[in-house]
């Protein structure tokens, strides 16, 4: 690897490490920058699994391996990683920490850095690893930049988690709530309360409508959920169909915890006015979970833009950015003519906030489709800034949101970072016009200098 | 504050951030480095809490606010931060975070990331500010460098906090077990089990001894642990007074979550030949958990050496670290014509590994007190990273372990580290000789460039 770096500094190649391909921000678009050509380094053959330690609970993995068979091998020793993005059955162990990937569990806060514990990079400079069990007390620690560096300062080779047993039960249940704020406060609640659920996932009246009605034939909704939906019934619980909001819950530990959890997660629920879908859900979450990317290659196949972009608030913020954005890109729809559809999903509750996630569907625009869905992501984004949101949470930078970026980074910041780029690669041939460009810096040092 | 960097590099003046003054590694040591002078930037004054929000459960302070003023504050409003390090009276929570402290607690990790979210740090080049109630994926995150940076890279001002609902109750009990690996796997098996105990904290078996032979008079250990620990009942039971461990654990939250958890503990104590010593430790801690930076002073003003380090390993590697460590101090000790007592502490169990602590106490050399410090300090670190520890895990770097932490770091780590302070502080007058200078990076600029 470390030759191959040397290659393309000699023979001025940028390099874009690719991983599984599923950045949705453009992530590994092939830019050359200032360079002749790019060198598209495939992981794809660095995918086995380098050691495991049971008694420690660390595994360490080549970077290149997917979700699927990284989850196959830890099962078969009884262990798991739990960490299931959207995009779990294609991206690599690699992609995820080299985007800060999050993973749809709530699982000690949700984050990457509650299972790396290791990495091993190569930079143009020099190879890089870190193994830290536990964390440490020496001095700045380089470690902590790799996560979300999107392949600008080095190529990931190895990465070493923490990993945990097999839950010996997982379980979900559905939840109607009357409205999107009694959703958001039961979830908040739940999330700041002990036993807090691994799952808790809130979608807004419009994604509601869309997943109870918009389903074609094949196995939906169990019997008893559909009767609970019904219009009458509803009525009687004095439910409005055009507020309710649809929650997911889910638990897992020992058959004791789950008990224990699930209990108090319906107290909390009840408390705020929601109504039990019962746990007919679990198997309809299982076959939903990884489906949106290929409903959305359907979708955009047949002529449909669906874009998606995300962010983290503080408890406090939730519901002024979900409303501020939903705002700023109905105008903006207006302004473009263009008909809209707009699902809000609230996940990863923490103690400190949760994940506002937006899926935009439309017709797609047949005079300028790329301008169409710039326009909108942007009006979200920049209403998402103004809400004192953060632009991103889980899909990172990449080529798509570097703008936005540049704008929320203070010069001195952007100092910091350039001179990083510069120490680790100095001639700026990792994936330049991205996340982080040597071009970014306040001086731009002579090319090959 | 930033007008007082800016003095400082106009009048070529050292500057060294002083919060409580607590560091055992020569943190806030007087170093001139390249400068002429020492200015001393004490924080005591810079003590107000900031901002609460009773929703988010975040809180803002500034950093000179010491430990006991802080809770107090949190506690007011119904809120703990829950970080307790043995310095807790004394320290301030702008050092706890420059210094990456640990506390006495097992909270989620035990770490500061996991409390810690937000800095504004003042840098000779400018203002920094983070608030990250979740982490983001928006590129390298330089808010990851402060922890640790030890007043290298810049000041910090502000400190933002997640804080939690204080416990509803709160319960410690006593264990003795038969030997050390009796306690470790004990204390594994709950670390990575599901409720574990927010406190584990085995003493082996000379601290053992100290702890329950070595107490003068004043309010001691109850009648009840008295009786346990008489030697006809410890033969009765098994127990060899030479071997045996004393352990403390402790739990908290609900009175559901406390008994549950409780009960768990207890069980797995059983099954590793642990013998319950009741809850009539609880005062015993109160009292004891911040008593050691007292005794430590009390003993050096009575003419002894006491000296502490730690590190943190991997559960594959705590025994053999523990070993290794007592066996390289004991010759040394030999070697000096030293008395030495070593009393090794595990704590901070996680589902990856421990801290193991240790401290020494001899009879001061009256030729050469310094120089038998360091000699016994220098041979006790030299084990920890032969044995695959890590030099440091809570009380940072400073001017001590300088070249210890510059031995375990490789050059292109070095040249990385030192492109950061140049980018930062590139007259080098923050706290110079110490965690990050100038000087250590490959090449040195011209003084005043």
């Amino acid at each position: 690897m470390a030759q191959v770096l040397r290659f393309a500094e000699e023979r001025d190649l940028a390099v874009v490490p690719f991983g599984g391909g599923t950045s949705l921000v453009g992530g590994v678009d092939p830019l050359p920058g200032a360079h002749r050509a790019v060198l598209a380094l495939s992981l794809e053959r660095m995918v086995d699994p380098l050691a495991v330690d049971e008694v420690g609970r660390l595994a360490r993995f080549q970077a290149g391996i997917r979700g699927p068979e990284l989850e196959r091998y830890l099962s078969e020793r009884g262990f798991t990683l739990g960490h299931f993005p959207q995009s779990f059955e294609r991206s690599t162990i690699g992609g995820w920490v080299s985007t800060r990937s999050s993973g749809e569990a709530v699982r000690r806060e949700g984050e990457l850095s509650q299972w790396l514990r290791g990495l091993t990079v190569v930079t143009p400079r020099g190879i890089l690893r870190f193994e830290e069990p536990l964390p440490e007390a020496a001095g700045p620690d380089p470690f902590a930049l790799f996560p979300g560096s999107e392949g600008s300062l080095g190529v990931i080779v190895e990465v070493t988690v923490a990993v945990r047993r097999k839950p010996e039960e997982t379980l979900y249940r559905g939840t109607l709530f009357p409205n999107w704020e009694a959703g958001v406060e039961a979830g908040r609640e739940l999330a700041q309360g002990h036993l807090p659920p691994f799952l808790f996932r809130l979608t807004d009246s419009e994604g509601t409508a869309l997943t109870l009605e918009g389903r074609g034939p094949g196995p939906g909704l169990s019997g008893r959920v559909r009767e609970r939906i019904e219009p009458r019934y509803l009525e009687f619980k004095h439910f409005d169909p055009g507020t309710m909001c649809l929650a997911l819950q889910g638990w897992e530990g020992t058959p004791e915890e789950v008990s224990l959890s699930e209990r108090e997660a319906r107290r909390v629920t009840r408390e705020h006015g929601g109504m039990d879908l019962g746990r007919a859900f679990t198997e309809f979450w299982r076959r939903e979970r990884f489906a949106f990317p290929h409903l959305r290659d359907d979708l955009v196949e047949a002529g449909w833009m669906v874009e998606t972009f995300e962010t983290a608030a503080a408890w406090s913020e939730v519901t002024g950015v979900a409303l501020g954005v939903r705002q700023a890109l109905e105008e903006r729809a207006r302004a473009g003519r263009w008909a809209l559809l707009v699902a809000t999903h609230l996940s990863h509750v923490t103690v400190s906030g949760a994940v506002l996630n937006f899926q935009l569907i439309a017709p797609r625009d047949p005079e300028d489709a790329p301008g169409q869905a710039q326009a909108l992501v942007q009006a979200g984004l920049e209403a998402v800034m103004k809400a004192g949101g953060k632009f991103s949470h889980h899909l990172g930078v990449g080529r798509d949101r570097l703008n936005l970026l540049a704008s929320q980074r203070s010069p001195v910041e952007t100092t910091l970072l350039a001179s990083l780029k510069r120490a680790l690669d100095p001639r700026g041939v990792l994936n330049p016009g991205k996340t982080l460009s040597l071009e970014e810096g306040p001086s731009n040092p002579p090319k090959g200098s």
